[in-house]
């Protein structure tokens, strides 16, 4: 469910929709090479025919894009990658400079760099529905007020009419999708997580971190679902989540924001790990639940998220936010 | 009024730097052409050195570079350009794409354009100084651990050995200042306050509408202070900050995030209102608090926040930081 704002739209890019069956997604992929040893693909996206653009950032450099693949409605989204200091010195040398503007001490160049050196991180939807392409569209957010009420009498109702596919997370649970990507697991049942990279972050550099731990439990949609009988689950991913990313990544505790959405974009509880310092979309004070709040609160009072007014941005287009309105709540 | 994070370097590409004739300017770029017609410069960073990354943003795409060009120091700026529609058919239909993971729908690539059509945009600063050079470093940020008792011992005491000056914040509440700034004022002792733009805000447009209501009651720090008797105090600033901000601005409460920074810019209880869907810096989950979650806690744990873990982050050179480190707390 849905993010707010444009900036945030990176955030969601994975819908509700049915998912197919992953080995067709994988018999698709023959071509397709998934390790170091890659060949270059057939470009799918040479016939692309824009339709539209559904959004973009000036800032953060991408574009959602609307269109057609061989007559399949598709969404493509391009996020140029950021610098990374190890290419620094290649990137100097390999380029070529074309100077717009000096002054003084100041010049400014357009700088044209090797292919390889500047890569643009591109993802495919397709086929896509006319929900992805809502989805994807820019949309003006509402900060919406939600009482005990009006969980009970508009969100939940919402939530289970809808029935929302998470299809693809019990594919990464069950190592049908997404196998090679986990970073840690702890297969309890009833407290542990896989922990994988968030689609967002291309792994490599630090600097935008961003890992998912998704629960093995099944059963727990969203903050409001959690008691204080959950403390030792929150505590085990806040606990071993952190140990992994020492390991792995080097990082420290010190150096993370570790926090839930409300309103997740998807109802099965996971929890979002992103370095401290970089602005991930989502990490918003309206948006973001750190889970050391999260877990204190719990603890003082085991209602907290049962029985609290939460506050949460709404996009325009989503079906909860006309819920609200029908209900005269906004 | 202070902003401190990195992201905001790039507001400031230059520094006070007295800036000479520009005439002098378009002489040194002889050898350069601004129009369509220009040729390949000779490229002056083939030989630059690197000595140290000042900063960068993932997010943004952007790093900032300490090294030299034929010994002299120089500070480059690289930031990747943003992603032009008019540029999208001839960049899907001369690109390479590298399959990099497929579930489902969903598939990731990276793709290799044509130089030409993904520029870096490169500002150099040549001889540079000290000043420059620090003007661009970005100070590392750790989370802060506050408990109560770090509170006492530790923040407390710092605070007011430093003796901050708020003389500014007086300034404003007597009139000696900025008073034509003034959007709105309640003068009433005990719960009033004075609203006006934040500085960041240059008023032009409401997208990034950015306001500080800042208390008359000079005796309360930070949101530690904040007990269940200020909850008349917070619902008046919230209810008649929203009030002023629709008349003067047109813009609804569902369009606003009303929170408090811990830790604060400065120890004089202010309250930030800035529009929802603008990322305004600060406006994060690891230093903002919504003013609806403060009253709702306050209401229900009149000691909330003088009790609570609070989490902060904070500047490796703040001197506050030092204290933790010294206490064995980071």
């Amino acid at each position: 469910m849905a993010d707010t704002s444009g900036k945030r739209l990176l955030d969601s890019d994975k819908t509700g929709e049915p998912a197919p069956d992953v080995k067709r997604g994988k018999t698709d992929n023959e071509n397709g090479r998934e390790d170091g040893n890659e060949s270059v693909q057939e470009n799918v996206l040479s016939g692309f025919k824009t339709s539209s653009v559904l959004s973009d950032s000036a800032r953060e450099k991408n574009i959602f894009i609307h269109g057609k693949v061989a007559d399949q409605d598709a969404v493509v989204i391009l996020e140029k990658t950021p610098i990374r200091e190890d290419s620094l010195a290649q990137l100097f040398s390999g380029s070529t400079l074309k100077l717009e503007m000096k002054n003084d001490i100041y010049s400014t160049y357009r700088l044209q760099a090797p292919p390889h050196l500047n890569e643009i991180k591109t993802t495919v939807v397709c086929p896509a529905t006319e929900k992805h392409i809502k989805k994807y569209q820019r949309k003006e957010s509402f900060l919406v007020e939600e009482t005990e009420e009006d969980y009970k009498n508009i969100t939940l109702p919402h939530i289970l009419k809808q029935s929302f596919s998470v299809q693809w997370v019990y594919n990464i649970l069950e190592k049908k999708a997404e196998a090679e990507r986990i970073v840690y697991e702890d297969p309890d049942p009833d407290v542990g997580f896989v922990l994988l990279p968030d689609f967002k972050w291309d792994q490599k550099q630090v600097d935008d971190l961003y890992l998912i731990a998704i629960l093995h439990q099944r059963d727990i949609k969203s903050l409001r679902d959690l008691t204080s009988e959950h403390v030792p689950l929150l505590q085990n991913i806040f606990q071993k989540g952190k140990e992994a990313i020492l390991q792995r990544y080097n990082l420290p505790a010190s150096k993370l924001r570790v926090y839930l959405h409300y309103q997740p974009s998807y109802y099965h509880l996971h929890v979002h790990f992103t370095k401290l310092g970089y602005d991930a979309p989502g990490c918003g004070v309206e948006r973001a639940h750190l889970i050391a709040d999260v877990i204190q609160n719990l603890q003082s009072n085991p209602q907290y998220y049962k029985t609290r007014t939460l506050y949460f941005p709404m996009r325009a287009d989503d079906g909860l936010l006309s819920k609200f309105k029908e209900a005269g709540r906004l």
